[in-house]
């Protein structure tokens, strides 16, 4: 029974695929600190006009330069695996398929956006990134694709994490990166936070802040981020466009999509492209559900508000139109760092808004349990995050074992976890915790929502 | 430019190729304590029959049993990879390519053994195995099988590996394994080296003793190598069958081949194939040369001896014709565990002997330094044992860079650093030793060489 199924080099999309030019409504824009639409230019101090152009546009497809897909080549196509052995492990009748991202150098799917914007940031003549990363993953591609292109890279990452994975800061620096605990000294965003709370464990939204400023006060320098944006999930169709040719080459397709939902550039990765078959009528398609799943600990999607706030914890962001539990909030120090953001990427929120795609919500513990089965079954050890979508496939694979359905379920096993072998061990050492949902944090969170007219 | 070159599972080879068959002079035998050689029947306490016959036969290919194969298709075939950016970087005519056996679960060659030493045990009714392993490659590819065929596994892993290394013990335990540090109080032979020295570090030759003492004694459990002898290296030319097979892809051929080596198998699994095209006078074969290489500070190969020894340090193993520092050589703590073994497999040794294989030893600063060349250059973050071959490879393509040569090298990149991380630290940190040739402690462990006629 074929096990991979693989694509060649060539196979290698060409273009990535933009959902705006398909979705049924039009996105919201970006606002200002006046809650006014935000002109592009706003944004240059950060970002190369050419990512700028990506983030704005409408065109369906943007050609994929032949030096990006030069290094796409070092790991693309990615493989895509049924999981027979899991499919008996669990006795059920569903078609289980995962898409692996973990065979590009950096572990995830990260660097398919990472790669891209080192290069758009080079042929705009600028040589030095900063970014943010929580689990690392992100952190670790953009060091790589930084020195693919030569250029400098400095990394602020939330400092739970920096002692969480100490050897991801390791594979940083082998590839030529800077990399420090967030909040720190070397920003004002991260010395006012330090001033209130030296012990302060960092997140997402404060790295983010940290990495923006110094971006925004250096001329040499621009900021990337591994999320959210319009153009990071652009970046990421590549996974669904070659998971599509591989459905073909195993003659199925899903019934459902699970993905881990952190920012949501690798959910919107594995599906815009499937979603499009479905706005466009494909009978395959019709029926096709599409599942973001988010640790109930941080879970913007299933229980935040859909509203304008900003991206990071300072408010040096535009203002985004998105699920958030409110850009301060500080969630629990869960072991899939990749998931704990305040909010979810724009596209993402509206298309759950919309009830084109759907959310739900896992606890920490269950997420080890279904990693260690998948692990044993197919021998691939995930990350956390990837975790949070093995969880999700499994319940369901389970429920059509009771209703003797056999669904066809993809999920998108975004990383492998030998960075995250520590949290492994503490859940075999019966120390994780599952949190519940920080009602009150979030309540004084969203208090403390910007007032814009939605 | 194509950068990988990939296979068909239908293209995972169906037999495995002995090379005792093609070789110009025949294997010497094991021998006994009583210096005649071993009947197989003598080492049915720890193996089973059938991979006892593997062990003793000279027919040219074995085939692989169904089961095995279905296992291999978790992440065989393996790419074959063109290093266009390496090439780039050393500016070299060289053209250099690697087979990546990274992809495995465990992130090595290593299952490709494992996991019919597994299925054998299995099929010969035996429910529970042991074994050692250095750096942890091994020792997790042997979880790994007994899990994929629901067997248990004990391992006992030198302890300076197991605390360089913890991440790798806790990749056994997710795939079900129990891990002990040796020397251990749980064996007569750990006992023994803690009573004389309760600091022992621990060797290769010390933990086979531990694991084959607990095989002899329990009537449940068998006993598995991970390198040496004639059954692993047989296994491992699927790695070269595959090379072969890609290198047609590519269109081209290897003038050299390189590899590390420790006991000898992942050198064998890449060269024997090509090896036989030489022997049966293949004229693309005509001038290829095969090397061997190994660390300075361990050079069994280049600074051994060529005489009967044990394969472990309490001499419970055969006596087998091999090079050797000394069964009881305590080799110094370097970063690539995989390589610190006092002897080499038999089949490699007398290649070497003969004069068909070359040996060269390398030292460890400058294995890492190839290593973040080649991480910085191609991605991939190598396995310290890797980087031996690596170091030996550039340093040919520098060569070529001199002579304007446009030779064909093709190294086994046999592993991953995901779990070596701290070795790259120290690196980095400008902590890493070159270990001298420790010329004294070799000259007195070959003193206790086994008096036997060679």
């Amino acid at each position: 029974m074929q096990t991979k199924f693989l694509l060649d080099e060539k196979d290698i999309p060409t273009h990535w695929y933009n959902v705006v030019a398909d979705m049924p409504n039009r996105p919201y824009p970006p606002l200002g600190p006046d809650g006014k639409p935000l002109p592009p230019e706003a944004m240059l101090a950060i970002f190369p006009g050419n990512l700028l152009e990506q983030e704005m546009s409408g065109d369906r497809w943007i050609p994929i330069p032949d030096p990006v897909r030069e290094i796409y080549r070092l790991w693309r196509p990615s493989p895509l695996v049924r999981a027979h052995r899991l499919e008996q492990v669990l006795g059920t009748p569903a078609r289980i398929y995962f898409k692996y991202e973990g065979v590009s150098p950096a572990g995830s799917h990260k660097p398919n956006s990472a790669v891209p914007q080192a290069y758009f940031n080079k042929v705009a003549g600028i040589n030095r990134l900063t970014t943010e990363t929580g689990a690392g993953q992100w952190g670790s591609s953009l060091a790589l694709a930084a020195q693919m292109f030569g250029m400098e890279a400095r990394v602020y990452m939330v400092k739970v994490s920096y002692h969480q994975k100490p050897f991801r800061r390791s594979m940083m620096q082998t590839w030529g990166a800077e990399v420090f605990p967030s909040p720190s000294e070397l920003t004002q965003a991260g010395r006012r936070i330090l001033a209130e709370d030296p012990d302060n464990p960092g997140s997402l939204g404060i790295a983010i802040s940290e990495a923006v400023e110094e971006a925004a006060s250096r001329k040499d320098t621009n900021y990337t981020l591994g999320s959210v944006l319009n153009h990071v999930l652009l970046h990421q169709t590549v996974i669904g466009q070659e998971a599509k040719k591989q459905f073909e080459l195993a003659g199925d397709y899903p019934d459902m999509i699970f993905a881990p939902c952190g920012g949501g550039c690798n959910l919107a990765g594995i599906s815009f492209p499937f979603f499009a078959d479905k706005l466009a009528g494909d009978k395959r398609a019709q029926n096709l559900r599409i599942v973001a799943v988010e640790p109930a600990s941080c879970p913007t999607l299933t229980k935040g508000v859909y509203a304008y706030d900003f991206g990071d914890a300072s408010g040096y962001t535009p203002l985004m139109k998105m699920y958030t539990l409110g850009h301060d909030f500080m969630p629990p120090g869960i072991h899939a760092g990749g998931l704990r953001y305040h909010g979810d990427a724009p596209l993402i929120s509206q298309l759950v808004h919309e009830r084109f795609y759907e959310a739900i919500a896992v606890h920490q513990v269950a997420t080890f349990e279904a990693g260690v089965t998948f692990a044993r079954a197919e021998g691939i050890i995930a990350a956390p995050e990837s975790c949070h979508a093995i969880r999700a496939c499994i319940d369901e694979a389970l429920r059509c074992k009771e209703t003797g359905e056999p669904k066809v379920l993809l999920f998108n096993l975004s990383g492998h976890g030998h960075f995250d072998m520590a949290s492994y061990d503490k859940y075999f050492a019966g120390e994780l915790e599952d949190y519940e949902y920080p009602e009150e944090a979030v309540h004084a969170a969203l208090e403390r929502l910007p007032k814009v007219a939605a």
